[in-house]
């Protein structure tokens, strides 16, 4: 699976003249939001199967400033899913240097819209198979 | 009616060392939020009566450039109400000179959840008279 | 010049279910920043040149929601441009359908770091003339 | 030292209806620039000294969505400062019920503009001081 690629914006930027730190934890979904459209489940079809899908924690570890007009690419693996829970690891670098800029973790579980944990192997086993396929594929690669 | 009033923050600030120009639609919208909760219909009320109120069309003339931990101060003016339509305009001027940093207008309209124009006169009559009410007293202050 | 082309992000949608219009205005300078890196100046070497170019107003009117996953496509034309200011206009259109979603104007002027207003003619003839040189071409297409 | 306050704004919602978890990460930095602000040391202070404070890494924890116009307070410790390396804690929580919401830390260190790391109680004792001296407090309230 090709890296996700994000060119950093002037809207991005904040007066220490590189990217604000809180645009990475957004980079980090585009990443992930990337990632599920790939498998085939777009987030859009998994709302409509009235599956959400929250962040229980994050973290960003920050190496080296992103600046203007970057091409950053974000690097996505599954670290840990069971169906219920679902840990994502980023990796974010500069396209042209390959520099690392920034390391990242996310987690998320599944709820129903009335906010019942699920398990997507029971409700959505489509997705659950698709989850599986593309871990063993990123491992693969 | 008070001045609605926000602290420029640092994630506004952009690399030219003054705050982006698209927060300023964003204080605009504070600046609405904050008088619907005023007149006592703040906006998740007013959702969850299965409206929802869209911009149609926003503007925004800057004058002078807003910097980090300024106190900003948003007066409010309800410049066209019908019960369908509704235009609102904005002067934001620091706390301290009176400074006019920028001027704006936003329209909107109400819509239902599937999209339908709505009179508010019709289907949320306790808003629409809030509604004329605060428009009077704002014509007075 | 091929017209410049936005993911709309899960983080730009709102409670309505739709992306929030402030970052329509985001994607109008993610558009105008394409432009001056395609046509050979990038913001960044226009800043390194001691010359910054804020937004003097500006407006956007919105025509049908834009949603999450969908892939908007800015066409962006110089409806003015005399060297010291710059007008700009903006349509927003989804990718597969051609609908139109939004247009937008923004107006800029170019300032020295110190706040003087420049003619770019005088204090930066390349880029002056390849804004000449693309308005031409921009026309022609 | 009095806890710092958000009002949650409808710009910050996301399409599950609830404050983007992103926005989290800002209101951290909102906190740590009003309690700069509250020690006498305003961050716009500290970058005219030549000193910037960028992000080391950054991490939060979900516990419960906040919504549209709920009160967040954030409370603010510091677990660790030695004049090189900054740490803060952070509890946001829902004004009215106390409910806590999320837990963040964030580390930082000082560096001057041209990216050179710096020692506080050298370059900047005043900030020293005043950070010592918030730590007692903070510790003793």
């Amino acid at each position: 699976m090709q890296d996700y690629e994000h060119k950093a914006q002037y809207y991005e930027t904040d007066q220490m003249g590189i990217i604000h730190h809180s645009n990475y934890i957004r980079w980090m979904e585009e990443a992930r939001m990337d990632f599920l459209t790939k498998i085939g489940f777009p987030m859009e079809e998994i709302e409509k199967a009235g599956i959400v899908c929250p962040v229980i924690n994050v973290s960003c570890e920050y190496r080296k400033s992103c600046r203007l007009n970057e091409h950053i690419c974000i690097h996505l693996e599954i670290q840990h899913y069971n169906g219920i829970k679902l840990v994502v690891g980023y990796r974010m670098y500069e396209k042209d240097s390959g520099e690392l800029r920034a390391t990242g973790i996310s987690s998320h579980c599944f709820l129903s819209t009335d906010g019942k944990i699920l398990s997507l192997k029971k409700v959505y086993p489509g997705l659950h198979e698709a989850m599986n396929k593309a871990i063993e594929g990123l491992g693969e690669s």
